[in-house]
């Protein structure tokens, strides 16, 4: 079960060019592809004619082409024409709403009628000229939700992260946790605390001292249906930490969408937004570059953990004040879920003769 | 559920040799060996005394040894002998109808009694003076039927094999389907179009002029159980296409003999028998490597048509004018099939005591 | 199902040093480190907080800590502390008795109150001056009850391992097989044979003629829960066989502990222990090398041989003379499964009120 009235990250915008794109998101298998004036289209990935993949085919003339036997594909699901067949009664595919913006495309798997740009999280940090971002995409084989739990948690940064950006610190500074209608924040503050590796790294790119003591924060926020991003950063001690200056700080905010595949395995597109030193491309990729091996870690953690939970499904896991940041997004979930299983019910109360699957 | 009284091919002659072959056919595991007179004999795949597969064995003397403990299997199914042991009361295996004709293996997997010689196909153009052969093998997985109905409707050259064989008039020029008892005839015929690329290449291997307008022919016949015999070629316009004299044309077989393993994996013996230019080995082998590249297209795209279809397995097929030939084909099979089983369950009931399994 | 009430082989001691060892022992996925004192430990292989597996873990102050989020687990499987929480009220792990001796870590995966070291094999060749020893570790995908088989059937030889220790007497020998409460003994003795190239090579290692002919021994032992110790050896023939003197004859211990993983599933510890030319490290080396070639050559024939029968499970297997240590052995095995299950269901009737699951 997966919230479906809701914007999902499909992939980023360069990820479909030439080639049509094939991805199962939330157990339904899509095919993308840049369709009429480069619009993104997004159909079930299935051709009506004999099942093949339509992503195995091809754009032309802004409709995809079916590589096996040539039925083209409109963008509404419905098929626009074969070679020597009439295809008035051919069955339709499912059509999503779909939206390209901030450098990724964004799917709705819901009801197509309730798809509402306005409902898109705003990103200040995308095509803003004083912020600079890079980011990568790994295929994770579990549950999602693990990793909200993962980002909704950072005392993990201590034991999974200990070479980068994990300190004894995080674990004895407690995490306060709110919950906004939707929105989910855990917030954790350090104080007087010696940066850990990679914050030196960034200290020196915004050419600050990366030797004396810091201001450390984390402000986690999620947000429905599977969005995390966390406020990070660290300023010389006693200037005011999340608020100190530009010059006294290095702050950054850690962009998580997290997409489901099937139960067991997601999409998750990290990356990170900073406003210092924004021209300096070198900085961008070194960050990248060492973010991505921090991620790679909880990689491997997160899939031998959703194995582990797998084999011994009698036992159930714990709730800590640690980890209510990930508990109160799950409820959210579940709640958000409810309601629209409710509310499928209630149309087919009132359309009684409306068969939904 | 496949048809059991017929011969399918199993192997090609060169595939046994001084070792035992295992392959699985029609879900019944079997091992093939040269026994007597280098008579190839096939039995179920498993020692009575511990389960090993016989296939790990060797031979001697003409006799299947198990490479385990010894076991001596006969090729009647029953146990010839064992060091230190009695054998006479060890159960049996199943032996089945062998037979070695045209450079391929033959198997009947059904009432041994029936296994009859005569209901070979006869193949034209194996072991002529005036006819080459080169073919190939691929293990793919998917419904054997699924290759069936690519190998019915050749619309798909055009995209499938846009490089090599595939051309626009394929899809202008309608198909053409006859039954005739287990026989399904599928033709098409195109004139006065310009060849393409692979057969430019066979127009220059038999010293035709390959820049001038020819006449296209494909006629696809299904047999029962499983094979497809494709009549291919091209004459230079205006010379009677099919019929018109051998220097003229350039004409061939595409040979395919498809042997299902699983429900959702084959065997597939692929093979192009040409009667122009047989001398030519090295015409013989580019057109080997021509004939494997395209078919290799085929491979790629039945294996993920056969995925998407089980995922939606709620979704029914089309069955269009194109696709007559692959739709009478699996009628031919579905038809077979019943009629095996109204047999057997004649066979019970008129000798109520034998089990039948 | 599986004898729970007995010391498996768990790993070599070599196998754990600063990093915890995570392994699944019928059906129970455990891991093991070295604790206070470098004692092992061996605990359930999950962290009662989110489920992660401990032995991605580190072992700090003889505690083990989770990689994740940093709980302590003791040895005895209740929670030590976790950064910031109280751990009284955590759910505990189950833990496993366990001793280190004779190069291995034996655990103990039943009751812990009957674990008692005095229970343990008694390996006269281990830390012994006049004997030496080389093994390895094989993880089989097959029932460990078919390893069971294959040591106690030495027949196989012949045709498995017909380089290197097979020879056509062994089948001609007819073993004879004594049950003696939960140890079963198959010997077989060759006379006056020519020594298989395995043999004469140790022959040639401990300075003996190899061309001349030999008397033989195989005295395979099996053990419960599933050891096999199988005394090998060929003495100069006329001087007495297995008990001949030292001077005559080469003769060692085949060391087989057979653990089970799965059900289709095994660690499989090999070695030989030898007390001739026991100082003599490079022929200990020699043999390991070729005993572990030849424990390959089974690996491959149990592993399709388990394949095969998993096909074919409405086909009985045969229990010949040869079959007989294989088959008592299998004997004492389902008696010992069936008396614990018997005991814990008089406990449950005992105690009415505890749940055992």
């Amino acid at each position: 079960m997966f919230i479906k009235n809701a914007w999902y990250v499909a992939c980023r915008s360069e990820d479909i060019a030439e080639k049509p794109l094939g991805r199962t998101i939330c157990n339904e298998k899509i095919v993308f592809y840049r369709g009429h004036e480069n619009k993104v289209v997004a159909v079930e990935d299935f051709c009506p004619h004999r099942g093949a993949p339509l992503s195995l085919g091809y754009v032309e003339n802004g409709h995809l082409v079916c590589g096996y036997h040539g039925l083209v594909m409109g963008c509404d699901g419905k098929v626009v024409s074969m070679p020597a067949q009439r295809v008035q009664g051919f069955p339709c595919n499912k059509a999503y709403a779909v939206i390209e913006k901030f450098g990724f495309i964004w799917i709705w798997l819901g009801d197509i009628s309730l798809a509402d740009e306005t409902k898109l999280p705003y990103l200040e940090w995308a095509d803003h000229p004083e912020w600079s971002y890079g980011g990568g995409l790994f295929h994770i084989q579990c549950d999602y939700r693990l990793m909200i739990d993962n980002l909704m948690d950072l005392t993990h940064e201590t034991y999974v992260h200990s070479s980068s950006i994990g300190q004894k610190e995080i674990d004895e500074s407690l995490p306060v946790t709110h919950v906004d209608g939707d929105h989910v924040i855990t917030e954790r503050y350090m104080e007087n605390v010696i940066a850990p590796p990679f914050w030196q790294m960034a200290l020196r790119g915004h050419h600050l001292a990366d030797d004396i003591p810091v201001d450390r924060w984390q402000r986690c926020h999620f947000y429905a249906p599977s969005h995390v991003h966390i406020e990070v950063g660290v300023a010389h001690a006693g200037h005011g930490g999340y608020h100190a200056t530009k010059d006294k700080k290095v702050a950054a905010i850690v962009v998580d969408f997290i997409t489901p595949e099937t139960e067991t395995s997601h999409w998750y597109f990290w990356g990170m937004a900073r406003n210092f030193q924004a021209d300096n491309a070198e900085l961008t990729e070194q960050i990248r570059q060492g973010q991505g091996k921090i991620f790679t870690e909880d990689l491997e953690m997160l899939e031998q953990q959703q194995q582990n939970i797998l084999r011994n499904a009698h036992r159930k896991l714990l709730m800590l004040n640690i980890d209510a940041g990930g508990v109160q997004s799950r409820k959210i979930i579940e709640r958000l879920i409810a309601a629209e299983t409710q509310q499928n019910e209630n149309t087919i109360r009132q359309f009684p003769n409306i068969h939904v699957i």
